[in-house]
């Protein structure tokens, strides 16, 4: 291998690791015609250096011992792809501090400790890329780094994680409770047999925090974005909330009014002609809206092998034009505007409100009472035929109130004795023109 | 003005030209942070040095004399969004030689000639950039170029004119004829004066003429770009499309399979759950298929002052940037791949034919034998009910063809004496899963 050769490090050899491999064999000549390089992995990390692997590998390529990649001299960037927070993060640091460029497709990672490791390769004239930490396949984060550049980005509305849409695709599509479409999802590897950090929202956040960064240009931590996740939504709402012309999903929500921000995660109504009401299955896609462009939107797959490895190879072969230009680490632009976050008086949404309440007469004037004194007005009510002996079922959309305004009419509902209970409550996001 | 200065020459003071003022005044400080520069507008070219002017400008700002810009040393890039292709062509070729990067809209110049003026910018060590020139806001071109560099695109479905794609729209809506919603259109500002371009598919035509090149790495020329428009497309062809589950839409195809290439535009019947079938009004979206990322979708507004006036500015930044890291002309990889053009042996797709014939027994019968003696098979088959005296009509989807196939089955309709008329066709593209 002569001077035009890259050498690359590769940390974990799990489902992207292997398409990371196979992309960079089955694409060479083309990434040499790009890169004016070839690319040579020189060590792959890996647990078990013993196991069998669906890529062959020459003798001596895997190794347990993360110095191998770290002290060899010979390795130009790291690519990590292992997962986990410990001990990706102290061996990218590691790497930058060796002066390796790294690519990383760890979303965990750069969500907790990114402005870290941002920070150190800042200072060691580094790269760190990370397009596939967020939506798999889609150039995201070239779009709102490079694209949008020149405007100002006022919301972001994402579908980021397959497995959760997935399911509640599932839900609305059978009718089948959360759990059952759980389980199967399981059974299909669209789900971890740990959902906990999928299904919890947990994921989702973590993708929104860096697109918060880096859409709005803040340094967003993980702690700032509200999560709520998809274990206690029922398939009679997924039901009513179609009734109504909503899908439901999971969605981050990252909005900018007036210089302040709000990030959060959780299943939400988006009206049936939102672009991203027709988003189904394992899909990812991510609205943004900015004041001069106005609303775009990109979709493509979330995860897997291949998808995610497109993301890697191609922030690689940025790297390796940077490395020819000579230009690493100098094209960054840290977050630089000042944060302030909402409070729950800034936030603004129309609410989907699901009500138990007790069968008698005077309750709807009584319910409506108790929105008009928070001055929370009402788009829709819909009562239902009744369900159960002396129980009614209604449903309030309301118009754009303050979340502040919400918490108080919930806690009238909540002390009202002709509310047996609040069944579901949900964020609602309106269409094309709202 | 300081060192820290960069100095714009802008040509065009039109819709988008206010536009790009309006965005470079109103972000200066965004700006600023993101190019460690102050953009500063030096000269504008304009037909009409005394008309009166949207946006003020200061005295001596204004000129009608190209050589004003082209010749002023301190102007280190020209933004032109004057249209058209002659002067237009010349000034930037000038540009180039006396050492200026270039950002333009001008989708005609670069389809038509492009490839000249990337090498002569190659030569001089300067940028061109362009994303303007395709669909808007959308940033595709850089989706392309950098997003997916690792990976080999496929084919590329693009709604990337929104003037046909509005009429389209209505005429769905509305089940109005293409004269009086094109009416309609020019009266609403959506279509020009002069609709040509637009309706006849050349625009879109122009714009995947750019995407096809960039996304095969193609040398890709105009010429080579099939073309019909859509003032042949009825109302009944969009309700009959329609109730087959079909949406009829203006397209650009570009695919390519075993390194042969085709590049078409025409009337197009999407599939009802195809990404683009959704796509309505002035929109624009286009849908990518990668090897190994599989299908993503982009989709924004397509044109319109302050979209196309985002991508503008943004390539402005990527251009100062630049600058900045003195590595100007070195990024562009000029298309390297071999091209070859399908036959229309090679061309594949399913078609929709529209026939009005005879009325009388054994006509099913003998339609089908033409096909099936052409080795076409059928999808479906639909018989409308009689709308004239002694005459039939009957709506065919074929199965995948070849457009050698079809075209013989077209003569031996156009031959038979039981067909009265081939009412219209339309090539057919599938949903998600085809």
């Amino acid at each position: 291998m002569g001077e035009d050769t890259v050498k690359v490090g590769l940390m974990g050899l799990g489902t992207v690791g292997s398409g990371v491999v196979r992309l960079i064999e089955d694409h060479q000549e083309d990434l040499y015609h790009q890169t004016g390089r070839r690319i040579a992995i020189e060590k792959v990390l890996v647990r078990d250096r013993l196991k069998k692997r669906s890529v062959p590998f020459g003798k001596g390529l895997l190794t347990d011992r993360a110095e191998d990649l770290l002290e060899n001299r010979e390795i130009d960037i790291v690519v990590e792809v292992m997962g986990g927070i410990e001990p990706a993060r102290e061996y990218i640091r590691e790497a930058l501090l060796q002066g390796k460029h790294v690519v990383t497709a760890n979303k965990d990672l750069m969500a907790l400790h990114g402005a870290e490791l941002l920070s150190v390769a800042a200072e060691k004239g580094c790269d760190v890329f990370y397009e596939a930490s967020v939506a798999g396949g889609i150039p995201i984060l070239r779009a709102l780094v490079e694209g949008f550049s020149s405007d100002r980005i006022t919301k972001m509305i994402g579908i980021v994680n397959g497995t959760t849409n997935y399911i509640l695709t599932e839900m609305k599509r059978r009718g089948a409770p959360f759990g059952e479409v759980l389980h199967q999802a399981q059974t299909l590897g669209y789900a971890e047999a740990d959902p906990a950090s999928d299904v919890d929202g947990l994921d989702a956040a973590r993708k929104m925090a860096i697109l918060g960064t880096l859409g709005f240009r803040i340094p967003l931590s993980l702690e700032e974005v509200k999560v709520r996740g998809i274990a206690d939504v029922t398939p009679e709402d997924v039901q009513f909330a179609e009734q109504m012309g909503y899908i439901l999903k999971l969605v981050g929500i990252a909005q900018q009014d007036h210089g302040k921000v709000e990030v959060s995660v959780q299943p939400a109504l988006l009206s049936g002609d939102h672009p991203l009401a027709s988003v189904e299955g394992v899909y990812n896609a991510v609205s943004v809206y900015g004041e001069a462009v106005g609303e775009t939107m990109f979709y493509g797959p979330g995860a897997g092998e291949m998808p995610t490895a497109t993301a890697v190879v191609s922030d690689l072969v940025t790297v390796i034009k940077q490395m020819r230009l000579g230009v690493n680490g100098r094209g960054t632009v840290a977050p630089y505007r000042e944060k302030q976050l909402k409070s729950p008086r800034e936030v603004f949404a129309k609410y989907f409100l699901r009500l138990h309440v007790a069968d008698e007469s005077g309750v709807m004037a009584r319910l409506t009472q108790m929105f008009a004194e928070e001055e929370v007005s009402l788009e829709k009510v819909l009562q239902l035929p009744r369900s159960r002996e002396k129980e009614a079922e209604i449903i309030l959309i309301t118009h754009t109130a303050s979340l502040h305004q919400l918490s108080r009419v919930r806690e009238q509902l909540e002390e009202s004795d002709v509310v047996i209970r609040i069944q579901s409550d949900y964020r609602v996001e309106g269409g094309l023109s709202s």
